[in-house]
């Protein structure tokens, strides 16, 4: 393995037209990001300062301030809002209730987009189903005017792959239940914890299909109505999501590290600003934010890059991508060198993906020697992700992805839990250094601004 | 060591005037244990028909309906609840916000007794210390018309001693914060998780102290609280915590296992059938009841020990110590020959003490011995504990105590996150397989049921 990598180490170093920098500058940018204090600084400023910032909402604009004051604070330019319109969906009170055969309250959160029931509440029978197959199996006649609950076996997994298959519940279960007649649906929470705190999480009706009430069980409460409907006697269910939707307002919060070269293709960087609403959004996603913000500042810091670096703080990821979108229609045609987001929390970072190209190959490689001393593992050469950037990469920008470790995301993401002591600072400082190194590659090389600049 | 419970082990065996069984038939029975159900079957049971039994409510009434049918079915003799009435504190509808300078909502609960904000809560400006001792040492003037905010650096032990200590902010900051002219206090949760979930418990005015609202934070909130006050800027919080109190009924449920010598004095061993309101009550103390009646039952399946051993499900311990208190009064003058309570969860065992005094130390050294093997250290051989049976224990009864392991146990204490999923079925079988090898020790021996009685 060592021999390869050096042996890609050579070839990378050997591509001058690629303007890439010295290794050595790389390597001491990674190294000092190790200490960085700048992101903690961030992720602790929003979090507090601010709290949850629900997509659409005043809280999201108080965050889009906060946001515009600390970027110009930390001496980026051309520090400015892209407001753009959005259907904005609240929570409000919200319960379950099983009253029949052994009554007891358990906890529960309305899915994004969830119909509202009346103030009051409904009642129904529940219908379970264990799994997502077995629910779309089942005849419309079991279902139809009853609630379903629909439970499954999400495990855990370094790269997070269990959210799309095991979220099934969540996303098409609505929809699926609805079809069906159901008068309401509850999940099991899409996660992998045993707390009490509910997952949230956006859902979106079908085309043509009528809207219901749609909440997560905490994982604890979803295996309790498991043991109850095992007893076999039919069971009741009172059932509170009461929400609204208002048509209200987001936006983008964009800064840059202006390049050397204004005219040279720049660089992307990024995380969502906006939170679900229970949480003060630590992990999903501060520390995105406050990670990427930090490894720009720590490259401004060392001097000027060949290619501006722009950072975007993304507006409604959580509610329907409607940041990435609106930036797409607004900047897509602009000529990105690499695209990369951070938004899967703040765990090491464990590997790295890139989609540069295969002209671009040196690069690529350049940049796994650059991240292989923080433990980061090489990946594809063919791949990269991110929500908010999903729509560009989806039109072919190249882009990079440094992948967090996820064992423990999805016993957090979208719950209550989701505030500021489930970030370990000297993890968050690896990803600094990781996305420090991978900006440092990038740049095109970074000059030391001249001594006399500094005094004017 | 070896040696030592070797000669340990001889004198006890060397002991017949206290009719101890023989050790091999008490190994027997404590690794047959080793696969018990009975325990789990209660727990889950439990945890699941009933869920949340707050003392002297309908739910802990029906909890004792429960117990009685549970104790018929399995066997025991002597079924019966001992009824005592006691007031009713209640939760209603509570919450908390900080409205400047960062509004945000956080996540609280009463702590019991508290005194009911209105129906629209209340709204203060927040004095935030440190610790107990820093809010005792400060100055009236600065507490006077505030709402205050106690915190403290609870730390996680094996034998849950840093409860006491750092307790103080529950248990006495309300009574402190009245006196000191504050219109209601707020404490970090009496706990050593990272979670959203509040640790509940009782407090208690001290006579002639006016009662006022007080409420317990999580800890994210609570450290977040923390970080808002540090920023030095007033912080003003809108506190609802909505209570009631009324007159109601609690009870013990009480069962045996009849003794070959009706007259011999009995075991007493139990645990508490109330729960907190929030969580279903599994590791508090459902699975205490669980543990000790599982290994009454394995008992009783052996055949007939010459002592009776007595099953007490407490009401009302957890607001109170009622049960304990009206055990004493009916029965504290009867002929004890030992009592238990398990009421620390079901995490192994690690320790057993006892109180059995001088006279019976070879059986006390039998009881270690016949422990040793499920990784049980001897303790003290003068201390016993419990939270019912410590009316019965200051009054000087023989007594045991075998520790659980609380490393993890205020985690989860009193708080929404108290469900059966946090019990640990192996664990939950050493315990078991202690308190039947316990039983086994001071039963003065079993004896099989004839055949043919089985057969009638």
């Amino acid at each position: 393995m060592t021999k390869h990598l050096f042996a890609a180490f050579l070839l990378a170093s050997a591509a001058p037209s690629l303007a890439q920098p010295a290794p050595t500058q790389v390597a001491q940018l990674r190294d000092d990001a190790l200490k960085d204090n700048y992101a903690w600084d961030i992720v602790e400023g929003l979090t507090t300062e601010v709290g949850p910032r629900m997509a659409g909402t005043e809280a999201e604009a108080r965050a889009r301030e906060w946001a515009v004051k600390k970027l110009k604070a930390m001496g980026f330019a051309n520090v400015r809002i892209e407001p753009f319109d959005m259907p904005v969906w609240t929570r409000g009170a919200e319960g379950a209730e099983v009253l029949t055969p052994f009554p007891q309250r358990m906890v529960i959160t309305a899915l994004g987009n969830s119909a509202s029931t009346p103030p009051e509440g409904i009642t129904g029978e529940i219908v379970g189903f264990n799994s997502m197959a077995e629910f779309e199996a089942a005849p419309a006649d079991e279902v139809r005017g009853r609630i379903v609950f629909v439970s499954h076996a999400m495990p855990r997994t370094q790269d997070g792959s269990g959210y799309g298959f095991f979220g099934g519940p969540r996303r098409q279960g609505p929809t699926v239940a609805s079809k069906k007649g159901a008068i309401a649906i509850v999940v099991r929470s899409i996660g992998t914890d045993y707390h009490r705190n509910p997952h949230a999480g956006v859902q979106t009706f079908a085309d043509g299909v009528k809207p219901i009430p749609a909440g997560a069980l905490s994982i604890p409460d979803a295996e309790q109505l498991q043991r109850i409907l095992k007893r076999g006697q039919p069971v009741t269910m009172h059932l509170t999501l009461v929400s609204q939707v208002t048509q209200g307002k987001s936006g983008n919060v964009i800064a840059e590290v202006p390049g050397r070269d204004p005219k040279a293709p720049f660089i992307l960087v990024g995380g969502h600003l906006d939170s679900w609403d229970q949480g003060t959004g630590a992990i999903d996603d501060g520390s995105g934010v406050a990670i990427t913000t930090a490894a720009a500042k720590r490259i401004m810091d060392a001097g000027r890059p060949l290619r501006t670096i722009r950072i975007v703080w993304f507006g409604a990821e959580e509610v329907g991508l409607f940041g990435g979108i609106d930036y797409q229609k607004k900047h897509g045609t602009e000529l990105h060198y690499a695209i990369a987001e951070s938004d899967f929390g703040a765990d090491r970072i464990w590997k790295v993906d890139s989609k540069l190209g295969k002209d671009r190959e040196a690069e690529a490689k350049a940049l796994q020697i650059a991240l292989a001393p923080l433990g980061i593992v090489p990946g594809s050469l063919e791949k990269a992700d991110g929500s908010d950037i999903e729509p560009l990469l989806n039109a072919g920008l190249p882009g990079v992805g440094l992948s967090q470790d996820g064992t423990h995301y999805f016993d957090i993401h979208h719950t209550p839990d989701d505030t500021l002591d489930k970030i370990d600072p000297e993890a968050l400082r690896q990803n600094v250094a990781a996305w420090t190194a991978m900006l440092g590659v990038l740049s095109g090389g970074i000059e030391p601004e001249p001594k006399r600049a500094k005094r004017r």
